[in-house]
């Protein structure tokens, strides 16, 4: 079945002239390019378009613009906060084939590349420089994606966010125009920062055509220490004091008791089943190990038991990949049952009063929903494991979600601390930005007035209504 | 002589009756709130305000609003782009009198302040805490001064600049509305970066009134190292293979020869007069002491000679102290000229070549511009010496700029690295930013239609007509 018939019957016809058989209508591929990720349901587009070219995205979003049909645009398909969702229908422009790495510039580690570069791709192509791009959402997300999410994920606490990984962005205007919103050097004082305004607007104010990002040195030698604590809050007092010794963690994770739990089950590990935290540090040989000795003492002082620590890669590989199948182990839990990943960020020192109250709350509506945070940032994900068909079970989530997203805010936190707003977290917005909102909406208007880019997403509904 | 006659007659009462003395109209006072830094002509306000707290700020905008006067926010006095001219006249918020330290978050490593706070009095108050904030522009600029610019200094290279300092921002809007960009939390992907647009907007979206600004725990252990190169070239390309062996540089700055010199005069110094490189670790005491020795093998293979380090705090304080009072030095080279600071940034890659070729052109143009730089960002300063009521030095003096601008960007750099825009760099806007100018223009439009902030700065002066 073809959805093409709710769009303009002028428009579909110059859109196939245009690009043939890379314009297309039918309902899985549609179904494909809107929201898969999570219970928010799938509102497919009406068609996609698979761009091959900067001039080809700005004609894309010409005739959308002139037809008042809606345009959103799709990287890896793995966001998770129905991004990618068509409430108003239109046209998923699709930039996968836009993949061309374009230029790597060694001497002032950077790179330009094309928004379909995935994180994994352009790490294979770096690893003759000695440069790596450090990043690590988890998902094999595009960096267009990564960017226009404001992305970050475990190493964040070293190497910051997409917001600070983006040196400039070439991006496609509502109304078709090519802008560029600065050029390679470092840092740079000339005007409105339109490279962070773009970054993290989740397609609504452009589309991101290509990046120019910072990359690092393949640092030298790597350590990861692994150390177990009675109790959440020993583990986030042991980072917080890490972080004032000025320790450089690369990553550090906490994963709670049943996170652990699912951890061992899915990858044959014996780790204590308490609180966890996995701390990784970057650098020179001697660096790493003497940090290393630090951090256990740190995490002694704190109660830690069970304290290992490894330069070896495979034993590291082998923690960071229980790690990263964390989402797959916690479902192990509850066979046949759907994960959810919600994520809040609070400051440091309100992190084990969150997690404590979290973890009570979810006993109290008796919802299965293991954390794992990246607690160098305060930003943790709880992986509610759910039957999506049960509505007793779906109200509890979304019950505790909001609770949750309610308690951050009340933490002088934010409502997501990397998976951004989308459709999921809308409706937080009002109470955690206030009259900053309406700037928002102002810029939105101003830079899109006909609000075709990916309408529906970040800003509330009133906002919506206006335009 | 007072300058309140071109403001509107009821708004003067107005302000008078509100603030009292602390509403100021003399000349001297109003000329002293104009640029004053530079040769940039001073433009003085009609007049200036002493505000007190946030509301204060929020009436005295909506004041001027009402009435279309144009409002300056003053901190320091320290910009030197012309940010705090008033070309179409209006009235400067003085900020320097809100300088509360309002929350100091040990375990977050964060703090609230007000705009007024200097870097030095913060560092000042927080030294019994462990933590410090390292952004260092040089002169003693307040905090909100600093975020208005974008400011960075030498330690961006480890710390980063204002973007990346600030958390979050409370700020007044030209309507008169008080604005909260963010809360307390490391990283938030909740919709646009309004904190990030503030940021480098310089006056011109917003008044600043509160920041919420990064940490850091104060340095174990700090080294310091020096080394001399027989050419620019070969120094740049020390640095270029520090970073790329991952040397986490807290400075990194280059001094040429010129500049070497007049350091030497004026701080009774015997550096060797070739160009120099200054590094400096931050860290514990065994790891500067590695870093130390791994970035002077790195500099002998770059042909280093005269490579001396050190960890003595009185040693290190001479040495930057030295560097810091690099201004005053290069002007001795000159008794009873006059110094011009201008900045361009451009990636590392090119910076040889721009340091070499800049430094040839000064030559041909009879200019005296030794080049100091935070090389590890490929951000450099010409100190221009000259005699400003010399026209013919002034032609040369703007010819030259205008050139090193030029070539900035074609280099892929930028106008500024960190001086900002203001008036001094406008005209080189068009050519840097393009058709981005004009999204930049239609945010300012949106977020002040009438043009009260700070007008004539940043955008050039089509988009001024316009408004």
């Amino acid at each position: 079945m073809s959805r093409e018939s709710t769009l303009p019957k002028a428009f579909v016809q110059t859109l196939r002239e245009r690009f043939a058989d890379r314009f297309q209508t039918g309902a899985a591929i549609c179904a494909q390019h809107g929201s898969t990720t999570t219970w928010i349901e799938n509102q497919p587009p009406d068609g996609v378009v698979f761009a091959e070219n900067t001039a080809e995205v700005a004609d894309i979003v010409g005739l959308c613009g002139e037809a008042g049909v809606p345009v959103i645009p799709f990287g890896a398909g793995s966001s998770l906060e129905g991004q990618l969702n068509a409430p108003r229908g239109g046209i998923s422009v699709d930039l996968t084939r836009m993949d061309r790495i374009l230029a790597v510039n060694a001497e002032d580690m950077d790179c330009v590349i094309q928004p379909g570069v995935t994180r994994s791709r352009l790490n294979d192509y770096l690893r003759d420089t000695g440069l790596f791009f450090p990043l690590d959402p988890g998902a094999d997300a595009t960096l267009g994606g990564m960017a226009a999410t404001r992305a970050s994920g475990t190493t964040a606490v070293l190497y910051g966010t997409m917001k600070d990984a983006v040196l400039s962005l070439e991006a496609v205007m509502p109304d078709g125009r090519v802008i560029r919103t600065g050029h390679r050097a470092r840092k740079s004082a000339a005007g409105y920062d339109l490279t962070r305004l773009l970054v993290g607007s989740e397609g609504t104010l452009g589309i991101i055509t290509e990046l120019t990002v910072r990359l690092r040195g393949i640092p030298e030698a790597v350590s990861a220490a692994r150390c177990s604590f009675p109790t959440v809050e020993d583990a986030s007092n042991a980072v917080i004091s890490g972080l004032q010794f000025g320790l450089p963690f690369a990553r550090i994770e906490l994963l709670d008791a049943t996170t652990v739990k699912a951890v061992n089950a899915h990858s044959q590990l014996n780790l204590p089943e308490t609180p966890l935290l996995l701390a990784e540090f970057h650098g020179t040989p001697d660096t790493v190990a003497e940090l290393s000795v630090r951090f256990g003492d740190i995490a002694r002082e704190h109660g830690a038991t069970a304290l290992d620590w490894t330069t070896d890669p495979q034993e590291r590989t082998r923690l960071w990949k229980a790690r990263h199948d964390l989402f797959w182990a916690v479902l192990g839990l509850r066979p046949g049952a759907k994960g959810i990943s919600t994520d809040v960020c609070v400051p440091i020192s309100r992190l084990a009063e969150c997690i404590g109250a979290a973890a009570e709350k979810a006993q109290s509506l008796r919802l299965l929903a293991p954390i794992a945070g990246h607690v160098g940032d305060g930003n943790f994900h709880n992986l509610i494991v759910l039957d999506p068909e049960n509505p007793a079970e779906r109200a509890a989530a979304k019950s505790y979600i909001g609770w949750l997203n309610e308690l951050a805010l009340s933490m002088e936190g934010t409502c997501t601390g990397e998976h951004g707003v989308g459709q999921g977290k809308r409706s937080y917005m009002e109470r955690e930005m206030g009259p900053a909102l309406d700037v928002m909406a102002a810029i939105k208007a101003a830079i899109d007035p006909k609000n075709i880019m990916n309408p529906g997403k970040i800003l509330p509904e009133r906002f919506e209504a206006q335009s």
